[in-house]
């Protein structure tokens, strides 16, 4: 099997350009398993079309760098050194002559490029972000191990927030303990926990603060854990006590659509028909004006990927793909209901990764 | 008063530049009151050198932008449109020829500024980057009554932790309690929350996990918590039961450091001098090879800011500079031990902000 490497040497090669020098850290994890946010300091790894790359980083990092599985050489820099000529006088070994370099014009800032400029004055740059995206597209079986236990502690943590509620308490009290136990367990959330009750989660700019939940309630979930590099997100809307009936439609609505969209996938289908599905069902409940967002988005090492489903993205779905499906009306009379599953492409359909009950949950009022 | 904006103003008049595009999400709050991460969406300040600022953000964030006290235009744009020529258009309403604009070069990337090149084929850009980062250097009034609470919630959180050690506890149980009281409050943390008992606080790759907590242990905890806007970074070790004689030394080198920095600081001292006087205190007591960092960082909207407080820096310490002052000493066959304060530079020495007690704290092993 073609290595990640080889494939960007083999681009490398096909477009005549020297090397690349990846310096995203999620595109860095991908390439080595090296998973570290260096701030303000040099991590990156140069991959040159046909020798063998290396990786720079702060040298106390170094043993950490090797230890997560790369193979190849680590050039480790102190704060005392200055890390671009380092990197350029490694560079200079196998590639004296540096007529192009790829650099990830996405991330990599205006005073990052005016420094490797002056190392490189004659050399043309050019951008390699397409490529890394494209790769990251199609999830790994070993990628997809990863993800799956990401949706399962993402399914734990609601379960957490279930059993957190009770009439009187407030939001960030059960945000709170929702991030308590999961940061227990050794776990970090992928983003800022939602917990919004009532009509907060029908406000495009809820946050989670001190309203207190009560009886009659719809309470929304939005929240997702990283595993070994990993990101989960999933949003489940249960009701604090029978619902009233307004509700419950508002509920059925969501769910159709959800279910709609996950019915509809499988490679072939455009994610532009996913978005329409699920919104079909919404319209046709009489709630069309009340879903303001795209359907998903694609999730793996980064928590909003490629691909983006929405209403004009012609992209056609292909086996191991990994994306949300997160319809939702946000109603400011009635409710805001969002019902988010990860799900993976499969050869004749879809792998739903979070399995937490999606049959709206009637939290019994103690 | 001059405003911020004025500031600025003055600069691009003095350097003959016809505008400033402010988009890193510090600065847009350092200068508009609005905190918002706009992600891959554009949000920026526009600042002529002679007519009114505008700001221009994601369409739905308007009404934030505007609550959060940002007085002048805000330009919305929603994601069917391109939100660089909108810019661009409402930039050539009072600048139709731009000759040279100024940018965040450590921020912008080389793909914004690509996008920036098509629409100003013919302008030169130039970086405003030091400017905002020596108007942020000092705080005003304003600012400090943030970074007052912001550490009182941090000394807070402290408290949290020492109450929660109990034998046989994990460091990841006494850290999600201590997060979930701060998000109990409803604050977040201004960093990942470090709780590290026994020899693990004296390793320097040292993360929370499973080690249990048992008597004899120096426990270390390094936390912050963000204040409408504003970061503390506090760390404190305390002991769990009766310390050794051995890592009673340790920590008294370490306390005497802190003291010995803060008792010389007053404006016009070097940042150097600290490092210095802290480093003495160390070396004395037999451990210089031990403290491995510098003595601390400014701290403000940022969690490390300027000035860094280094044994190289001659910056001279100016009355209202935030930063912190922590020296660590990691022996890893005794104890690690770091105490950390936030302080504040007063018209003849320091104010400290951190107040949890510094002498050492001896929990009693129930």
């Amino acid at each position: 099997m073609t290595s990640k490497i080889e494939v960007i040497q083999n681009h490398l090669k096909e477009q005549n350009l020297e090397a690349a020098f990846i310096t995203t850290p999620e595109n860095v994890f991908y390439l080595s398993g090296f998973n570290s946010d260096p701030h303000e300091r040099l991590l990156g790894i140069m991959i040159f079309k046909d020798a063998a790359p290396f990786m720079i980083c702060p040298k106390m990092e170094v043993p950490d760098a090797k230890a997560a599985g790369w193979k190849f050489e680590v050039i480790g820099h102190d704060d005392q050194e200055n890390a671009w000529e380092l990197l350029a006088n490694n560079a200079a070994k196998t590639t004296p002559a540096m007529t192009t370099l790829a650099i990830e014009k996405s991330h990599l800032t205006v005073e990052r490029l005016e420094t490797l400029q002056r190392f490189y004055p004659n050399t043309n740059f050019t951008g390699i972000d397409q490529l890394l995206t494209d790769m990251r597209i199609v999830k790994s079986q070993d990628e997809l191990v990863k993800l799956r236990e990401a949706a399962k502690l993402a399914d734990f943590a609601i379960q957490v927030g279930c059993d957190e509620l009770a009439e009187g308490k407030t939001e960030l009290e059960v945000l709170s303990a929702i991030e308590a136990a999961v940061l227990k367990k050794g776990y970090y959330m992928s983003f800022d926990t939602m917990v919004l009750t009532g009509l907060n989660a029908a406000s495009p700019h809820g946050t989670p603060g001190n309203t207190k939940i009560k009886k009659g309630d719809l309470v929304l979930f939005d929240l997702g854990v990283v595993y070994e590099g990993y990101c989960s997100d999933i949003t489940r809307t249960v009701a604090f006590g029978e619902p009233a009936a307004d509700q419950k439609a508002v509920y059925e609505a969501v769910l159709n659509a959800n279910k709609a969209a996950i019915a509809l996938a499988k490679p072939g289908v455009r994610a532009m028909d996913l978005d329409k599905a699920a919104r079909d069902e919404i319209s046709q409940a009489g709630f069309g004006d009340y879903f303001t967002h795209r359907l998903g988005h694609g999730l793996g090492i980064g928590l909003h990927e490629i691909p983006s489903i929405h209403g004009t993205n012609e992209l056609p779905l292909i086996e191991g793909m990994v994306f949300t499906i997160e319809p939702g009306v946000y109603k400011s009379d009635t409710a805001g209901v969002r019902i988010e599953d990860d799900v993976v492409v499969t050869a004749d359909g879809l792998e739903i990764l979070t399995t937490f009950p999606k049959e709206l949950q009637i939290i019994t009022v103690k």
